[in-house]
């Protein structure tokens, strides 16, 4: 029998590029469902670039109607004029999934790269070329999309193991 | 004849306080509206807070119809976890704007100062009293609406230059 799990919609948030993947676990087996990313044009005001993060994740929401929502967790950024901007992005992204009613987890970078590639300080090449293994895809357009993918991933397998240790 | 000027809604977001503080300018005069604060439980999840950010403003647009949103312009800060953080309630409350068609101005906390007190390095308590005095206001309950009047007071104040350069 055919039980369908949890459908993840990982975002990886920027103020240029948020990339976006979707994962769906079914029979203990990952699913890819979709990915892209959402790209603000240079031309744009900033305030305008917030709102088409946010429009065009509610559109994703809205056609592949994740279960939940899963984020990087950053809260440490080399640069503070580059924290500040990606926190709006991140702010935006996060709105997108609980105002239809999703819930958010949030993951640190060392989490999702450890159930990914099982080394908490990979780079974003190896974590590509693991999510393309697991998810059996041929081709990663960009970063932002299989960190995105990576995020999805990690929430399935975290929320696997908190199962397990609830059934114990 | 009472000419209706513009309308604004200052906003200083916040994390955990966000001030807000309406204030329209009639017949050269400024006029006050309203001003408040959205405080956040800190009982609250970090998705929840920013909901709660983005519904109130929303609420606060709706009863007062706000011609445009004038928000402080940081792209500094010492803290940058901080940072992290004013960027995501920042990022949510210039949403809260442009999804209902809005304009959002952007001042750099100089050009409050600068346009509030005559001096961009003002303390927030001497903006407070220069608040209270240009609008007349016995009390302000805290720093937070008061810095949220004082960017829509820049507002007023720097349309009416933009207007009279334009006008000669």
């Amino acid at each position: 029998m055919k039980t369908k799990g949890v459908r993840v919609l990982g975002i990886d948030p920027g103020s240029s590029v948020t990339g976006y993947g979707i994962v769906e676990e079914c029979n203990d087996q990952l699913l890819h469902i979709s990915n892209g990313e959402i790209s603000v044009s240079q031309k744009s005001t900033f305030p305008r670039s917030l709102k088409r993060i946010y429009n065009d994740l509610q559109k994703i929401i809205l056609d592949h109607s994740p279960d939940v929502i899963a984020v990087e967790d950053l809260f440490f950024h080399k640069n503070v004029k580059t924290a500040l901007k990606l926190g709006h992005a991140r702010g935006v992204a996060i709105l997108a999934g609980v105002n239809v009613g999703l819930d958010v987890y949030e993951y640190s970078p060392m989490e999702i790269k450890q159930a990914v590639v099982g080394y908490g300080r990979a780079g974003k090449d190896q974590v590509q070329m693991m999510v393309k293994k697991l998810l059996g895809l041929r081709q990663i357009t960009s970063f932002d999309a299989s960190d995105a993918l990576a995020v999805a991933i990690c929430h399935i397998h975290s929320a696997k193991i908190k199962n397990l240790l609830e059934s114990v």
